[in-house]
């Protein structure tokens, strides 16, 4: 898990980004995530003023910066990625994938500054790292890729006669920035009285043969009277939900939905 | 990998989505990914109609399908996933993380059909797994996450004094489609000839510095008329990424600058 100051030792440079609402959507996933540190290189404000407004994570934006070039705004950074389609153009620098690269990021972020004897006054040991992502139309330069260590790729599918796919770039912001945090798996909540092998067990019946099981069921309850007795435990929802914990496979699920009519019609003829 | 069938065999169900834009996000998320199967629950046909035309993404468009209800929804699939942020109200089901639920998502598509014997017309092995996503404001209701066999959650940052955290509609899709083709890591194109430990070794100059040693090295190259002769290697782009493949480190990097001086300062020694 990125510590909240390892989170403040991440950049987002927009290189060229034209569209105010992009850069909002990316603020906002930056927001989501908790990463601060936004960087627009633009030669027209334009945009950015515009998306100032225009966003709901106001504190990213607040707290973002205007380059007027790349070397810029990646000045004070110690690893530098570019984000690039692949096929987009002939790669000139190493390429891993966004899983690959995840790791390599998060490593830097936690890599102990090294203290320095030299006397050159700019040398910071503090690692910082810059993530590139281009304009919406044309993605990174081989001018602006130049000044990456190197590049990562989000994997995406290839369509057919389609030169190179191209992602939104709020959705590829929010992508790259999930796969940074994606280790801080915290203890997920558990309800202990659930099968513990619900999850992984295969699947074998489909959601439609479910509910079928549930109007049954729902059916017996009423019929039996059940409901008017435990009506807190007979709400449609909850009954839908009592029989998705069963966790029955294919070969359960037609054996309990064969008890339930056996239920019904033996409620039935007593009524009769 | 997801093959093609497999990814065919994939479900995004949109419950209430209102915003036609966010309709069209999700399906170009879908489509850039390789994903086919939108399902949009809505009472309203208005927002998938307007969705329709607004969007790119368009062979996802034209074959996505509005159901009434949930229940119709994902009627045909095996495994019914809903996404939920975390403290967004009491769970009652089973909840994993996304990082979680990718593989077990994954094993449910990859599981063999079981041919059965029962006579029910509608009991299909088909594996086919639903992710269901609720409207931007609300989320998923008790009820519709009833049809849940367990719930996914996005890890968020929880900011402090902010109720819950809410991802923008596409990006949530767009990270949890991530997730399930996250494995397929094809072989990534690598050039032999560069330093093998160049992406692993810690960073610890700054790119300010790496952009000094480049500024010294191109003046190097033309006052020793390097430029003039090997004009296709001197480009500034060129030299830039020349000194980053080099991956010198807070030790190294000094020595190299200074270098580069002794060498300009010898250079204008020999002019006068």
């Amino acid at each position: 898990m990125l510590s909240e100051e390892e989170l403040g030792r991440v950049c987002v440079v927009l290189v060229r980004a034209r569209n105010p609402a992009n850069i909002g959507a990316v603020a906002r996933a930056m927001h989501d995530f908790g990463f601060r540190g936004l960087r627009v290189v633009n030669e027209f404000a334009v945009p950015f003023e515009a998306a100032r407004s225009a966003v709901d994570a106001s504190a990213v934006m607040e707290n973002a910066a205007i380059y007027a070039s790349v070397a810029e705004a990646v000045g004070d950074c110690t690893l530098v990625v570019g984000t690039t389609a692949v096929g987009e153009r002939d790669i000139q620098h190493r390429l891993l994938s966004l899983a690959q690269a995840g790791p390599t990021m998060r490593a830097e972020l936690r890599r102990h500054p090294v203290a320095n004897d030299f006397s050159l006054a700019d040398v910071s040991g503090t690692p910082r790292v810059a993530i590139l992502f281009g304009s919406e139309k044309t993605g990174l330069s081989n001018k602006e890729l130049s000044h990456c260590n190197w590049l990562l790729t989000i994997p995406m599918y290839e369509h057919a006669g389609v030169r190179h796919p191209s992602m939104n770039l709020g959705q590829a912001v929010a992508v790259c920035l999930y796969e940074l945090v994606r280790d801080s798996v915290e203890p997920v909540q558990q309800h202990e009285e659930w099968h513990s092998s619900g999850v992984d067990l295969p699947r074998t019946v489909d959601a439609g043969m479910l509910e079928r099981m549930t109007g049954l069921l729902i059916e017996v309850m009423e019929k039996t009277e059940y409901t008017r007795r435990h009506a807190a435990n007979s709400g449609a929802d909850n009954v839908r939900r009592l029989v998705r914990r069963m966790g029955a496979d294919a070969e359960d699920a037609p054996v309990w939905i064969g008890i339930l009519r056996q239920v019904l019609w033996k409620l039935g003829q007593h009524k009769e």
